[in-house]
């Protein structure tokens, strides 16, 4: 098989964990794989460097920036291909430029266009490990660029993509994908198996082992990604494409995303356009609406309510007076937003029944509602939200 | 004017010795000069990386030890860019490769081969300062390539040379080049002019200033190459051809090698290609050998005496026991190399005699001698060393 491993921040955040790394990447080529390793920055590098840039400027030019960070992964690439070579395994490491990995320009949050893989395959076939540096590509015009947040990742899941590896490891400091937090329910289960599209809901719902960009990618173009513990040998969790399951559970896991506010606005007059016009308003701001419902009131007003992320919560309000929709305008932070996610619920009905008389057996108002083919959400009030997560957890018995 | 300046370690050793380096570059561009700007990794930076290499090898890969090297200078050259563009400056980081710096392909010593100036010549006509990463290029089968010890340096001759700059400024924290150490000799004078040749003396003859290397670069390339302190404005030492040197003086410096050890062979058979077997032998062994005297003996056998580096003593010991090449083998490292410099002794008689008669009056034997066109060394027992440089800095009226 073709491997492509990634390893985050902490999984080389010193020489011996890199010196572990190693060992971990040896037993896979031990074991007949071919591997291209991919890694972060050392945790911590990241950072120092951006503070350094920051003692001489809040707004760094972006390539200068990019040309800065992309050393971090470039000495984290060279140190693992010295460490597997002492081990006596061929080794070689590449920046983003030499893997092939060709971005827009758009420095500092750069997309990946295109690999060209003629020197990974040359390597491979040689029966080298490749060791590439993540985060990092370069541009048409030659300069380097870097992915943004989650970068690393997405250069694995494109490399894997590019050379049709047979799989893409996402090593990480968790085991894999849980059924919920396990910090709010100690019963949560990790998942052998999950489709892009239930990873990419509990993704964008806040759950914290992958960033949805990285899963789309996968699903575009069609990796298999596994996400596991680079501190352990426990099988990790299996994202891949839902015929790929063979048996699809009814809900897979149970989400809280805490950092949601809710706006409502009532009395909003109830002509064509007016939704348009308040969310372009939004979007011109760059404010993530997530949930939208809208009814219509009684008086030929319109009531109409969002939630946004949090710390977006007060350019909304500016927005919003600017534009003067509405003569009443409220706004709640203090709510969570719970979702019950799983592909099940396609072919199945009732699973939207169960999550709302649950949801009344606790005695919990549910304050809105949105629903997509594989998941529901609601908003409640934010001090319900452990005790929702735990009986959701167990109406759909997923610690079984 | 085109200036090129270089910046060593301890010249940008955190960010507010990058702030100053800004002011100072600053500095040169309100005086209308164009400018591109070589710098060093932080200094300690170097060493910390290949610390982490060691961890895992004591012998890793080259090519490895390039990839992990090279970042410490990018690191450098976008801080720099950024601190410039902070103060107001439009300035470009360009690594080795962005600068169009090509070297052949032995890793972690490379030569650079020729520079593409096309980049940094449509960055210097859009009124940019250029800051390049000093110490690297790259291959040209693309791989990132170092130029060893003393690298940045060769890197802002080399690339003075190419966009035949007016001048190349070699910041470091010392003021300039020394008639001698003043540590030997408080009154040392910091010298206005040198010629490349004396130079070259001075520093195969332990002046730190300035490596051979980059001194012959900047020889063959004829770049005008000054050498000052990033710490104060005084003004430096300049290095050039000898025809642009008015007023030659009759001696520019004393030098004092404390890194040396005398071998002598008594008795070897006086037989044609005995010496080149002896002096072969040791280019076998990788020992650099400087000054060779021979001597006709009595017997038809003659006597051969050289010195080599301290640290190589014991190869050269080997070496010459298994040639078996004399019954007598002699080894003194208890003595120092002095050396007068200066290109006036080319016209001028009595140079040498006075240093000979100086040795004389301080009661000091020579135990050899070798004189080229501009220099005369004399190697002498080691406790009389800084007597020696101080009674001929003081023959020369050097402190005049």
């Amino acid at each position: 098989m073709l491997i492509v491993q990634k390893y985050g921040g902490t999984s080389v955040g010193n020489v011996e964990r890199i010196d572990a790394v190693a060992a971990r990447v040896i037993e896979s080529k031990k074991a007949g794989h071919d591997l291209v390793v991919v890694v972060s920055a050392m945790s911590g590098e990241t950072n120092k460097l951006l503070e350094f840039a920051g003692f001489f400027s809040q707004t760094p030019n972006h390539r200068e920036v990019d040309m800065l960070l992309s050393s971090g992964e470039r000495v984290t690439s060279a140190l693992l291909a010295i460490a597997l070579e002492a081990k006596g395994y061929p080794a070689v490491s590449m920046s983003g430029r030499r893997a092939g990995i060709v971005t827009d320009t758009i420095h500092t949050k750069a997309r990946i266009e295109y690999i060209d893989t003629t020197e990974m395959k040359k390597t491979l076939d040689e029966g080298k490990i490749i060791v590439v540096a993540g985060f990092q590509g370069v541009s048409d015009n030659g300069e380097v660029t870097t992915l943004g947040r989650g970068g690393s990742d997405l250069s694995a899941v494109a490399v894997a993509g590019a050379l049709e590896a047979d799989l893409c490891e996402i090593y990480t400091d968790v085991d894999g994908v849980y059924t919920t937090d396990p910090r709010i329910e100690p019963k949560a289960k990790k998942l052998d198996k999950i489709s892009y599209e239930e990873m990419l809901e509990l993704a964008s719902l806040g759950a914290k082992v992958l960033q949805s960009r990285s899963v789309e990618l996968a699903k575009k173009l069609n990796v298999n990604l596994v996400t596991r513990s680079s501190f352990n040998h426990h099988e990790g969790t299996l994202i891949t494409k839902e015929e790929n399951i063979m048996e699809q559970p009814l809900v897979s896991g149970i989400a809280l995303d805490k950092n949601q506010a809710r706006v409502t606005l009532r009395g909003v007059t109830d002509k064509p356009g007016i939704a348009a016009e308040i969310f372009q308003k939004l979007a011109d701001c760059n404010v993530n609406v997530d949930m939208i419902i809208q009814n219509v009131g009684y008086d030929g007003t319109t009531n109409l309510g969002f939630t946004v992320p949090q710390n977006e919560l007060e350019v909304t309000k500016q927005a919003m007076s600017e534009l003067k929709a509405s003569e009443i305008m409220q706004y709640d932070s203090d709510i969570v937003k719970v979702s019950v996610v799983g592909v099940g619920m396609k072919s199945h009905s009732g699973v939207a029944c169960k999550a709302f008389s649950t949801m009344a057996k606790e005695g919990i108002n549910i304050e809105m509602i949105s629903t997509s083919e594989i998941k529901i959400s609601m908003v409640i009030q934010a001090k319900y939200g452990e005790l929702a997560v735990r009986a959701l957890h167990s109406a759909y018995q997923l610690d079984k």
